[in-house]
């Protein structure tokens, strides 16, 4: 199954078999090039008609304004984050296409703050392409604000919330975010980051691979960046992206969901 | 002096002989081809140290945060408009350089409303690129909120604020960007605003021209857009744009910005 495409069929098939397969025998997702133009967004196929969804932490919410319902024309209603930056994109470029994009990420959620939300936040909303990014708050809280939730929590619970959304909506397109951390940034006790939140970043990994989902490769957005940087100009604090790197997270974003939607 | 290029040495030459040059003499500015790609911003030749001012009205503003001076690293510090999306493609493409970039545009602003917190936001700053949106509200508060300025008020008070302007700072790289209506939107009268608001985009033009300013013709933005697009998807109420009209007009944005720091 190695490299295979993520597609609502493929998964339905998946979801059949699932009782029966291990993490580790479903293999490696798919592997992504980093791409650092935003030009791809040109040749992405998007239906005429298409909601989008940005679920996830304080990093998807950016600030967003919580009035309204369908945000595309709001200020700030997409907050102003990568997701502000990929939603501008896709719509500046697609000036025919009736895309409705929705934000609900909400500033320090972990996944069990998710699923409590989730039937007016993400089942109501019936997107035809939900991205997910979350996770370093189920690890950070542990460290910093004295959450009891363990790696396993975190798997079992956002494994429980993916099979309850495929459950009402089997065609839905998967995009799991890898949650990310970079080094060196204010709010980082590196003693107690490293290595333990990996295992959060497996995770999330693993169920992108056994849902069949688009992994969008956030890690390797910011360490290929610091190469030429420093954490201050694009994560300050380790967790929350300046508006430079909330535009490279977009680039990664829009360069997965093309290859997605091809 | 057609088509001469926008430099403060050309502008100081100006200054010096503006008491004998008429705006008619002066004749055209540059005229910049529409580039709907965001590739041109990776070959703007950009200083290591540079401080970028956006000023004007709501548009500029885009439901900014106005907490924090120095907002490159604030969610929402930039708004959720043409600036921020402007802004991040330089932050993410030039992850080397230290630019810094201000928003300190004021919903419901006009020119002389910009003149009187100068000072604080403008001068103090000492921008080496000001970029300035200003002109909608001069005409629209006279059509629906009973403002007395007329054109003239506009212009004079425009030219006074970027004499005062340069008069600081000699070297200033100046941005003057076309205020734009979008017929069809739910704010605009019709028979109000056509022809009335062309005086004042005619004013912003001759003024970009004397003070060799590089023009951002935004009207053209969003005329050539509507071609392929909606009023409802770009610009709802004809001033306020949405996410994909604020994408691009940031995409013209930078292409004027990349021209002048050839």
């Amino acid at each position: 199954m190695k490299n295979e495409k993520s597609t609502p069929s493929n998964r339905r098939n998946f979801i059949k078999k699932a009782s029966l397969a291990s993490a580790g025998v479903l293999g490696l997702g798919q592997v992504h090039a980093h791409n650092t133009s935003f030009e791809n967004t040109q040749t992405i196929n998007l239906p005429n008609d298409l909601t989008i969804l940005f679920q996830g932490d304080s990093i998807t919410d950016a600030g967003r304004s919580k009035e309204g319902y369908y945000a595309n024309h709001t200020w700030g209603g997409l907050g102003a984050g990568y997701a502000m930056y990929a939603a501008g994109a896709l719509l500046g470029k697609n000036l025919n296409s009736k895309i409705r994009i929705y934000n609900r990420g909400i500033s320090g959620n972990k996944v069990h703050q998710l699923a409590s939300r989730w039937e007016e936040d993400c089942l109501q909303i019936r997107p035809d392409v939900l991205s997910i990014l979350i996770g370093v708050n189920d690890f950070w809280h542990t460290i910093d604000f004295g959450y009891k939730g363990t790696v396993k929590t975190y798997e079992d619970d956002l494994r429980k919330l993916l099979d309850r959304t495929l459950k009402e909506n089997p065609n839905l397109k998967l995009m799991i975010c890898q949650p990310f951390v970079v080094k060196g940034g204010t709010a980082i006790k590196e003693e107690a980051w490293f290595p333990a939140f990996m295992a959060y970043q497996d995770a999330a990994k693993r169920i992108a691979t056994d849902y069949y989902a688009s992994w969008v490769p956030f890690q390797k957005t910011f360490d290929d960046a610091l190469k030429n940087s420093t954490v201050e100009a694009l994560c300050p604090d380790g967790v929350h992206p300046s508006l430079g790197g909330s535009y490279l997270m977009a680039q990664e974003w829009l360069d997965v969901l093309g290859k997605m939607m091809k």
